[in-house]
């Protein structure tokens, strides 16, 4: 991180084209990577995959494991750190949601 | 605009490196350019010059010239809709107050 500035501190983290839908889609709780696929238009499994690991690499995400020998089954979900972005989140989505025609 | 997503949406027009900057400095009320050019560390006349104009252009800050024959004044201020994301930028900056090490 560079700035200095909150504002652009929380920005970096979770600005860009796919974090911001990666982390509404996780805002309900712990999903597999289909789900997300799923769940976000157009984004590919290379790019999912690596927002969702630099997104781990930053305190965002969890990603647990609960592969069997039989089964390949891991689980991601927000940390207790991007959980504490709900509210400029869905402060963020509702504004947006105002202005859908600018 | 190309996004359809909320967030997006709001981050298209409030992010990047100054404009969160310039937002916060106009929350307490209308400024001259120069009180937010001193507000702002280390931004050039001309970048604060340009932020200015295209926030001025999407909407989000008004600009009134309350110039005279002999005196220049021109005040800067957020707009209603502006105002309307302050839940949103006070939560981002309360995030990124508290992570500041990261």
């Amino acid at each position: 991180m560079t700035t200095s500035f909150p504002v652009n501190r929380a920005l970096e983290i979770i600005g860009g084209k796919w974090r911001p839908q990666v982390y509404c889609t996780l805002q309900d709780g712990p999903l597999r990577f289909s789900d997300i696929q799923r769940a976000i238009p157009d984004v590919s499994r290379k790019v999912l995959t690596d927002q969702l690991r630099e997104l781990e690499q930053l305190g965002m995400v969890r990603r647990v494991d609960y592969s069997t020998e039989k089964h390949l089954h891991v689980e991601y979900s927000l940390t207790e750190d991007a959980l504490g972005l709900q509210p400029a989140m869905n402060a963020l989505c509702s504004w947006g949601e105002c202005h859908d025609n600018q």
